[in-house]
C-alpha cells in the first residue's frame, strides 16, 4: 500500500524547489511552527479517501516549493498538543500563510485544526562576537552526521529585567549558557528564532537528536546557569516530535 | 471567479460612507477590535453558497459604512487565535455593537465564532505636551508611503506601580520609551487606544508595515526601556494577520 | 414584525410585579448575574420559532416577576464572553436559582449555554458613616436623569494584605478612593455587591452610564488611588453590554 | 407526575443502607466531591425517557446504599460548573470509584460529563487538643436544628510558607482562625476534608447553611485572620448549590 | 460475559513479552504515561461492538509487548482529567510513540482522546551515593507484598533557586526530604522520572500503594521539609486512579 502511494506521489513532485540550504542556513529568513490536529472525522475516512486527501498534502507543498522550504513532524503518540506540525522557513512571512491557507482550504486541509502557531526570525548571533576564541572555534564544531530522529521545539520569553540589563552583563551571562551547552553539540543540533512582537514569545529554540537522553542533559545545564533565572516561560508547550518524510506522513496517516 | 464576484458586489456598494479620514485621525473615537474564526461547517459548504454568503458580508459592511469606519484582517495561516479580524471606528460604541449583531445574525456570520474582542478609545496623546521640542517634531514625521500588508494588534496592561506614578515620572519613563521607538517611525505605523474599563486591557497597540523585521526590533527597543517593568501584560494575545480588503477577503475564503 | 410580538406578549403578563425599587435599593438584597450564550442550533431555527421560543422567555420572566427584579442586558456584538446577561435580585437566593432552573428548561432555555455566573448581596455602606460630612452629602448627590444604555460588570477581589489591614486604614484607602470617584457621580450610576464566599470574589462592581468615556476615566481614576494596589483581581472577565428590555431582546434575537 | 415517581422508586430502595451516621461523623473516612453538567441530548430527551433514566440513578444509588452514604446537591441555576453534585463518604476510596463506574454507565450516566472531581480524607481535629478549654467547650456547640438547603464548597491550598512553620506556630493561627470563627457555628455547619496527595489541593471545606448572609460574613472574618496570608488558593472553584433528595432531584430533571 | 470475553482474549496473546522486570527497574529506560478520555459515541455503542473493539486493544498491546513494558490504569471514577492511562516503558520512545500511533489509529483507539501525555527517563539516583550509610541500606528495604490496588502521578516542577543550588547543598535538602520520606517506605511503592526537556516538567513522580492514607500523609511530610520551598509545580494535575489489568479494563468498559 505505502508503495502504490509512493509512486502516484512521485509524478506530482515537478516544482522547482527553493535553495532550501540557504533559507535552513542563513539569517533574516522567517520560521513558522504551524502545529494542527487532526479533527475526529478524519478516523471516519476510508483508507482510499485518506490517501487521495494526504495525495492532495502532497500537492500543496509542492505547490509552494519554490519559495518556501517544509519540514514535517510528526508529534501524535509523543504530544497531547498537536497530530502534525509543520516548519516553514520563507524570506517573507507573507509566504509561509499563503502555503497554510491553501493547506487548509485543501480537502486534507480541512480535517486539520490550528493547534499552535509560532513565528521566529533568524539573525546573525547577538552575543558570539563577543565570546573568547576558543569558544567561537568550538562552536563551528558540526555535529555528528546521521539521521537525528527526535525534534523538539521549546518556545521562550525572558522577563522584563533580562532587557533591563545592559549587553556587557548580557553578554558574560551568555557566555556561561554557551559553556554548558558545548559538551552537547556533536549530538544535539540547535537553532535559534527570535521572536519578540510576532507572537508571545522572545525566542523559538529548534532541537534534533538522535540521543534524547543527551538533549535531556543539555536541558538540565541550561537550567543550572544564571541566565535561566531570567527566564520566565520555558516550554508551556514543549512540543516533541519525530522527524518525518512527506511519503512516511502519508503512509502513517493512511492507517 | 474572482472578476465574477467584484461584479456583483460593486452594484451593491452605494450607501454613503462615514469620514473614514475623521474617524481614523481624531480623539474621542472608539475603536473595536472583533476577532472570529470560522466553524467547521463553513468548509463544508460549496463554493456558490460560499460566495453567496461573503456577498451578504459585503452587503452588511455596506449597510454601516455611513456611521463606522471598518477594516478587515486575515488572521488565518499566521494566527492561532482567528481568521479573521475587523476593525471598527465609532463615534458611539453602540453604533459598534449593531454593526456586530447584523454581521452575526446575516447567513455569513452564522459561520462566525467570536474569538475575541477589545474596545478601546482614542485620546490626546498624554505625554506629549511634555516632551522636548525635537522629539515633537520627530514624531510628526510621516510613515514611508506603500502598502504596509502586515498589522499587529498587541493589547496591554500595566501594572498598580505604574498607576501609583505620578504624572512626571511617568512623562520621564515614556519619553525614554518614545526616544526608543523613533527609529522605527518611518516603517512602522502605530495608533494607540486607551482600554481601561471597556475590556480587561489598559491599552490596545495597532502597528502596520511592510518591514516585519523592523516591527520586531521596535517591539525589541520596548523591551529594553525602564517603562516596560511596569506592563503586567504584552500581547497574550499578539494578534498578526495581513491588511485586506473586502474583494480579497471573498476570493480567499470562497477557495 | 416587532409590534406583533409585542401585542402577544403583552396579554401574558398579568403577574403582580416584586416590589422592584425596594429589591433594587435595599440591604440584604442577593443579586445574580447570570450570563449566557446562544448555541449554534439557536441560529438554524426559523424565524417563527425563534419569536415562540422568546415568547416563552416572556412567560418565565413573568412567572417570576412576583419575587424578583430581572434586568436584561444584550452582550453580543460587545462582549466575547456572553451573548445575554441576567441580573436577579432577590431576598432569598433561591429563588434566583428557581427562576434560572424554569429558564434552562424553557424550549428558549435550552438554546443556552452557562457561560458565567456570580453572585453578591447588598449591606449597608461599609465606610460611608466614617467619611467627612461634605463628601456624605456628596454622595447623595443623584446621577443625572435620562437613559443609561451601557452596563458594565467588574468583577473584584482584593489580596490577603487587604484584608489583614485594620478597619482605621481601611477606611482611609477607601475615603481616598471615593474622592477619586465623586467627579464621575453625575454621569456614571454605581451599584455594589458583596461576594466573598458566595463565588471566588469579594465584589461585584456594576455600572451604568450614556457617557463611556466618563466611566473609562471614572476606573483611570480608581486605579491610580493606593487602594487599587490590594486588588489582585479586576475584570477577568469585564462584561460590557447594552440595557435592553424584554421586548427589544426578542425583536433583536428574532432576526 | 412527582408523586408517580416516588412510588415507583419507593419499590426499588430495599438494599442496606451503610452506617451513614458513622461514614458521616467518624475519621478515616473518605469523602468524594463529584460534579457533573448534563449534556446538550438530555434536553432533547422527552420527559418520559427522562424519568425513566432518572429511576436509573435512584437504582445506582440504591445498589451502592450498603457501603456509602451519598449526598446530592442541585448547583444548576447557583453554580456554573455543574448542574448537579454528589458527595460520597467511604471508607475505601475504591468503593466510590464503583459506584461512580456504575452511575457513569449507567443510561442517566450516559448523559453527564465530569465537571470536576476532589477527595479528601476525615481525621482527628489536628488543632483542637491544644485550644485552651473554653474554646474547646464552645466548639462542641450544636449548630440550630432544621433544614440548612444551601450547600458550599470551598477548595483550599496551603503554600510552603505554612507547611514550613512548626506546630506551635501553626497552632496560635489556627487558634486566632477558630475565633473568628466561632460566632456562626450556630448557623454555619462545617466539615473538613484532608486532600493533600489525593488531588490538587490541600482540604476541602464543606458548608451548609439556610442564612447565606452569616455564611458570607464567617468567610469574610476567615478572611481577616493571619492564616490567610498562607492560603495560595480559596475556591477557585467555590461550589454552591442546595441539598436535594433524590426523588426531589427526579422532579426537577424530569422537568 | 466477562468469562466469554477472557478466553478469546488469551487465544490472542502469543507474541514473546519483552524483559519487563529489566525495563521496570534499570535506568535508561523511558517512561510514557499517556492519559485518555473515552469520546462521547463509546457509550452509543452496543456491548459486542465494544467487547469487539476492546479485544482490538488487547491485540495492539500484544504486538508491541516484544519491545515494551504496558501498564494500565482506570483513572474513571477518581479523575476528571482521564478515563484510562497507559505507563510505557521503552528503550527509546519511539518505541513508545509507535504502540500509541497503532492504538490511536485502532478501531479502539478513534474512541480514544487524548489527555495528557508526559515521558520521563529512569537515571541512577543522583543523591543516594552522597547519603549516610544507614539511610542507604533503610532505602534497600522492600515494601510489604500484595496487591497495591491504587496508583497516583504526580508531576513536578522545581523552580529556577533549585537549580541554581550548588550539588552539597541539593544533597543536604534531599536528605531530609528522604528522611521524612522513609517511615513510608513499607506500604507506599515509588519510582522516578526525569523529564526536563521532554516535557514541561522536571520530574514525574510515581505511587502505589494499598494504604491511602498513608500515601496522604507520606505527601504532607514531603511538604513540610525545606525543599518543598523550591517546588513550583506540583501536580496540576495530580492523576490519581487504580491499577488494572486488560481483561478487566475489557470488564469495566464493555459494561
Amino acid at each position: 500500500m505505502g508503495f502504490a502511494v509512493l509512486l502516484l506521489v512521485g509524478l506530482v513532485s515537478v516544482a522547482e524547489a527553493a535553495d532550501r540550504d540557504k533559507l535552513l542556513s542563513e539569517a533574516g529568513v522567517y520560521g513558522t511552527f504551524a502545529a494542527f490536529t487532526l479533527d475526529d472525522d478524519w478516523a471516519k475516512e476510508d483508507q482510499a479517501t485518506r490517501i487521495a486527501y494526504l495525495t492532495v498534502l502532497r500537492g500543496v507543498v509542492d505547490q509552494h516549493r519554490e519559495k518556501l522550504a517544509i519540514d514535517l513532524y510528526l508529534m501524535r503518540g509523543l504530544s497531547d498538543h498537536a497530530d502534525i506540525m509543520f516548519r516553514v522557513h520563507a524570506v517573507e512571512l507573507r509566504e509561509a500563510q499563503k502555503f497554510l491557507l491553501d493547506l487548509q482550504s485543501s480537502l486534507f486541509g480541512r480535517h486539520l485544526k490550528a493547534a499552535g502557531m509560532m513565528h521566529g526570525l533568524t539573525k546573525k548571533a547577538n552575543y558570539v562576537p563577543g565570546l573568547p576564541d576558543q569558544m567561537k572555534a568550538d562552536l563551528k564544531g558540526a555535529s555528528e552526521p546521521g539521521p537525528k530522529p527526535y525534534a523538539i521545539v521549546i518556545p521562550i520569553r525572558k522577563n522584563a529585567d533580562w532587557w533591563a540589563l545592559d549587553q556587557d552583563k548580557r553578554l558574560a551571562l551568555m557566555k556561561e549558557h554557551t559553556e554548558a551547552a558545548l559538551p552537547y553539540q556533536k549530538t544535539v543540533k540547535r537553532k535559534l528564532y527570535h521572536s519578540t512582537g510576532l507572537d508571545d514569545l522572545d525566542f523559538i529554540t529548534y532541537f534534533e537528536t538522535s540521543q534524547l537522553e543527551d538533549f535531556h542533559n543539555l536541558i538540565l545545564s541550561l537550567e543550572k546557569v544564571k541566565e535561566f533565572q531570567y527566564v520566565r516561560q520555558f516550554g508551556h508547550p514543549t512540543l516533541i516530535g519525530t522527524v518525518i518524510s512527506l511519503p512516511e506522513i502519508i503512509e502513517v496517516l493512511a492507517q
